[in-house]
């Protein structure tokens, strides 16, 4: 062992995918009216990157169906990026008439999970991108790719690197801003994280690399840990860990955006958000979805315990 | 940053305390029969380690009111080490007439926290518990010391690393096997992890000091990581996370053992336990307790996701 083994940054940036990735699975629908409001709250936190909604067929993402209403009904606070998930033309002529900053493309790491979501294989997905990738460049607008199921997915279990590697160098060919990773199901441990990033990081610069993680296993901070420790400094979360499965009451979501500040204040690492502000913004969404947050955070401040 | 900055242990030991640390709070009283059948499972798990209950005044935990009861009715286990917590030598003759093989004794590093728990100070509990320590040995038997609420309390926030130092010398002095450190309300970061095992791995080897999670604030498993990169061994855990707040069903409590044991799998760190039987157990004591249990394993398992 090497003295001064960890090294921590000095500044993190959240990128809050609530309003999409969190509000994507739930049940009861939020008005676009109490949808904006949230993620106006959202805007006055100190958040630089909020990913508002989802441009998706309405069939099959109904709890966002009125993307275009949130997207042109929100206030636009200087120095935030409003982001949105775009699966195709279609999506991108509807973000760019509701000027969307930034335009999230998804593709998976699993052949399975690929298919699954998007109907395709992994190799038809690609061209599919680059048209949108292409046009949203001429359109003056930047792209952040997302590769899903990085960490293995239900279906085939772990993915190859080279696959990762192979798609990573096919978005960043297409001109992506930066590449989010994510562990769509949870299953990451600390060892995963480490390999996928060696292997990422000889290719691409870390401020370029974001991680995207889900709880499922209770693995996330940990995860998060080790992806700081590796140099990382951008991670996606979504507040109170909202995005968790409709069909599993009790199971987490999304990292969870108070859980991952709590971390980071107690590491000393800096960030651009107000704690206070974004536990006010997720008691508001809590009270329009009427449940409990699976948060860490939420609950043990529903419970009286800490601040 | 050097090569190969993490070096993780090859194998790790789980010292369950769902049986003392989390019973202790449940409202449901899990009949002697129903304690001692799940007592069996978990010391044919492969566990080495047990803490099977509290030899304190029912009047404070009528939870473990039947302490003589359950450590004289389960299967001793050959290789298993039966643990029971002993707050004074009243506890103690209990213990050794019901043939504990090792004694837990507990000192808070909070002064309020101390008092509130022993309505002692500190300076008056030490020789107190050197005391019991003294007839523990006398009698064959060895000691396990805790020092609770390391890494701050609600009452004083952050506690004095010198203090710590001083109460972990003591305890060693007075011949304790093994010292376990205990972020008895679950607020430490790894930060703070790294900070207090920097200063007592100056002092005593990584073999004799296990660590004590709690995930109220989602930080367990990071924390277990942290320590395993500082090269701790020995962690206690409670099965499904028993051992929350009874007044905060949402709030996790103990670090859960199956999280762990998903985290040192994950890791290819080998322990001695069957993840399977330790399932089997988990979902025994949930039906006795007649509530889900709040480890992420058991909540992801409960939905249908994962092994």
């Amino acid at each position: 062992m090497c003295a001064n083994r960890f090294h921590y940054p000095d500044f993190v940036t959240v990128c809050e995918v609530g309003p999409r990735d969190g509000l994507q699975n739930e049940r009861i629908f939020v008005s676009s009216e109490d949808k904006i409001a949230w993620i106006n709250q959202l805007s006055h936190s100190g958040l630089k990157y909020i990913e508002i909604t989802s441009f998706v067929n309405p069939k099959w993402i109904p709890a966002l169906k009125d993307a275009e209403v949130v997207a042109k009904g929100i206030e636009r606070v200087s120095g935030v990026t409003y982001s949105a998930l775009v699966p195709n033309l279609n999506g991108l002529e509807k973000a760019i008439e509701t000027n969307i900053d930034e335009i999230a493309l998804f593709i998976s790491a699993s052949e399975t999970h690929n298919r699954k979501n998007l109907n395709k294989s992994i190799e038809d997905t690609l061209p599919l991108i680059e048209e949108v990738a292409k046009e949203t460049i001429s359109n003056g607008k930047t792209i952040r790719g997302y590769i899903s199921t990085v960490f293995g997915c239900p279906y085939e279990g772990k993915v190859a690197m080279d696959k990762i590697i192979r798609i990573a160098d096919t978005l960043f060919e297409m001109g992506i801003r930066e590449l989010s990773i994510g562990d769509t199901v949870g299953i990451a441990t600390p060892l995963q994280v480490e390999e996928v990033l060696d292997a990422l990081l000889r290719r691409f610069p870390a401020e370029k690399v974001a991680m995207h993680f889900h709880d499922t296993r209770g693995m996330a901070i940990a995860n998060v840990l080790k992806s700081l420790e590796m140099g990382i400094t951008k991670f996606d979360s979504s507040l109170g860990g909202l995005g968790g499965c409709p069909y599993a009451p009790g199971a987490s979501g999304n990292l969870a955006t108070d859980d991952l500040l709590y971390l980071l204040e107690g590491m000393g690492i800096k960030t651009s958000v107000d704690y206070d502000k974004m536990i006010e913004a997720a008691k508001y969404i809590q009270d329009k979805l009427k449940k409990s947050l699976s948060s860490h955070t939420i609950q043990a401040l529903s419970a009286g315990m800490g601040k």
